[in-house]
C-alpha cells in the first residue's frame, strides 16, 4: 500500500497535502451538530461543545475518575502512566475497557453520535485514557500531530479519526490547558529522523521522536495563531487527528483532568505500522476487529443502574 | 533590629501581618497615576499601564536588548544567567549599569515618577535585569514573593519596594506570562527550612529554598484567583514586592522579553541579611549608599543622542 503520509524518513521536514476530508459526512438537518459547527470544525480542526454533560453527570464522572486514580493497583499495570521521575499518576490508558462508567461515556450519543457524523462511518475506540495533570508540578507536553504517531507507529492508514476531551476539571488559561493551532490539520507536517524500538515507553512521558521541527511550528503558529479553549467541567473539546497541539506545564494549584476518547472509523482500522517494525501495544492503539460502538441516549447514570 | 518578617526558621509556614503600606504616599491631583489606579494597586498589589512607550521607543529598546543578548561576552560574566542545562541567555542582571539605554529607561519619569509616588521617597535601583524567555523550551518559574528573598537573603528591612516589567515582547495567555495572585501582597507568607550558603547561584535558575508551601499557595489561589496580565510591547506591569507570582513554561514559538526594574525607597536601603550570614552579591541586590534616581522626561531616544 502506498504511504500517503510518509514521515521520519528524511533529514528535512516538509508540509505534504492532506488527502482526506476533515468532515467526512454531508451535513443535513438530522446531523447532531449545526451546519455552522460542522463548517467550523472543517476550517479550524476543532470544536468546543459547552455543557454537554449535566452537573450530576460531571460529579458522577469525577467520582469514577477519583476512584480509578486513587487505586491504580486495581488496573492493568502497563496502562498506568506516571509523571517523569515521579509516582503521581498522569494517565490511565484503555480506560473504556477497565471502567463501565467510561465505557458508557464513550458510547454516549452526545459523543459517539457526533463522531459517527464527522467520520461518516461506524466508529470504534482507537485509544482512551483518563488524564490527570496535577497542580504545582504538571509537566508540559510538546507540540505534535496525533496522526503522525498513529500512522507511523500504529499503522492508521488515513486521517479519519478524531479525539474528544471531556473536561472533568476547569480549563483555565493558566493551568496548562490544551493548546491548538487552528487550521494546522489541513497539511501533514513530516517529522525528521527515525524511530527507535519501544519508543512508546518513553514517548508517553516525554516526546522525543515524531517531534515537529521548530521552524515549521513557528510558521504554523505565526500564520494561524494559537488558541487554548477554556471551559467548565462537562464541556467537550473535539479535535481532528492531524491538528497540531500541545500543552504548557502547570504551576498553579489547579489540576487538570479529562477523559480522552479517540474515535476511529471502522474503515480506517489499523494496518501494519508505516514507520516501525513492531506496532505499539493494543492498550495504546486498538488492533484487530473493531468493536463497533452503538450510541446510547439518556443520562450516563441510567445505564450504570441496570 | 527586630525582624518584622521572619522566614525560613520554622517547620510550618504561616501568614504574618503586613506592617507596611502598599501605597506609601497620599494621592493628590499631581500624582502620576489616577486615584482609581492607586486604589487598585493598593488592593490588588499590581497595576498594568498600557502603551507607556511609543512604537519607536519599543523598537529602540528591543534593538538594545537584542544587542545585549547577542553579545554576552561584552558583559560582566556573573551577570549573565543561562537556562538550566542550556547555554541560551535567560537573564542579564545589573543591566542599568551596563547599558546607557536601560539606565535612561530606569530614570524615565513614566516609571521612576510612579515609583517615587507609590513609595513616597527618593528611589534607587535595587535590582535590574533583562529577561528573555525563549520560545519552545522556556522553563517555568515557581511561585514566590520577591520580598521574602530580598529580606532573608539581601537584608531589605521593610516592604517599600516595587517591580516594573517593561514588556519588550507581547505577553499572550500562552507564552508563559507572569502570573500574579491579586491581594496576596497583604500578608507575609513565611517559608519553611533554612537557606544554604551561595544559594543564589542556583536560585536564579531554579528556586529551591524560600519556596512557599503548596497548602498556603492553594489557599491564596482559591481565595484570590490567578491573573496573568497580557499586553503589547511598551506596556508596563507594576507589582508590589510582596505579591505572590510565578510563570509557567513556554512551548509556543513566541518568546517573552522584558526589562525588569526594581525600585526601592532610599529609606529602605539594605542592611545585613535577616536569614543568612553572607548577603548575595551586589549585581543581584545593590548595597551601600543608594544612587538616587532623578526622573527624566521626554522620549527615551533624546537622551541617547546627547
Amino acid at each position: 500500500m502506498k504511504d500517503l503520509y510518509p514521515s521520519r524518513h528524511a533529514t528535512v521536514a516538509e508540509f505534504l497535502p492532506r488527502h482526506d476530508s476533515v468532515v467526512h459526512g454531508d451535513w443535513n438537518a438530522d446531523a447532531p451538530i449545526t451546519q455552522e459547527q460542522a463548517e467550523r470544525f472543517d476550517r479550524d480542526g476543532y470544536l468546543v461543545l459547552e455543557d454537554v454533560f449535566s452537573d450530576a453527570e460531571v460529579t458522577y464522572l469525577q467520582r469514577e475518575a477519583g476512584a480509578l486514580l486513587g487505586d491504580p493497583d486495581a488496573l492493568e499495570e502497563e496502562t498506568v502512566i506516571t509523571e517523569p521521575g515521579g509516582r503521581e499518576v498522569r494517565s490511565i490508558f484503555r480506560i473504556h475497557a477497565q471502567s463501565h462508567v467510561i465505557e458508557r461515556l464513550a458510547a454516549d450519543a452526545r459523543l459517539a453520535g457526533v463522531a459517527r457524523f464527522l467520520l461518516n462511518d461506524d466508529v470504534y475506540m482507537h485509544q482512551s485514557r483518563l488524564n490527570y495533570k496535577p497542580g504545582f508540578q504538571g509537566k508540559e507536553f510538546y507540540w505534535h500531530s496525533d496522526f503522525e504517531t498513529w500512522h507511523v507507529e500504529d499503522g492508521m492508514p488515513r486521517m479519519r479519526a478524531l479525539s474528544m476531551s471531556v473536561l472533568l476539571a476547569e480549563n483555565t488559561p493558566h493551568n496548562g490547558p490544551l493548546m491548538l493551532i487552528p487550521g494546522s490539520h489541513r497539511q501533514f507536517l513530516t517529522c525528521v529522523g527515525e524511530t527507535p524500538e519501544d519508543h512508546y515507553r518513553q514517548s508517553l512521558k516525554r516526546q522525543e521522536y515524531g517531534v515537529p521541527d521548530e521552524n515549521s511550528l513557528a510558521e504554523l503558529a505565526h500564520h494561524n495563531g494559537i488558541i487554548a479553549p477554556t471551559g467548565k467541567p462537562g464541556s467537550v473539546v473535539i479535535f481532528d487527528c492531524n491538528i497540531m497541539h500541545g500543552s504548557n506545564g502547570n504551576i498553579t494549584p489547579f489540576p487538570r483532568a479529562n477523559a480522552f476518547l479517540v474515535y476511529n472509523a471502522v474503515s480506517n482500522r489499523l494496518e501494519a505500522p508505516f514507520g516501525v517494525d513492531r506496532p505499539r501495544p493494543a492498550f495504546i492503539a486498538a488492533r484487530g476487529e473493531p468493536q463497533v460502538i452503538t450510541p446510547i441516549t439518556g443520562p450516563l447514570m441510567e445505564e450504570a443502574l441496570t
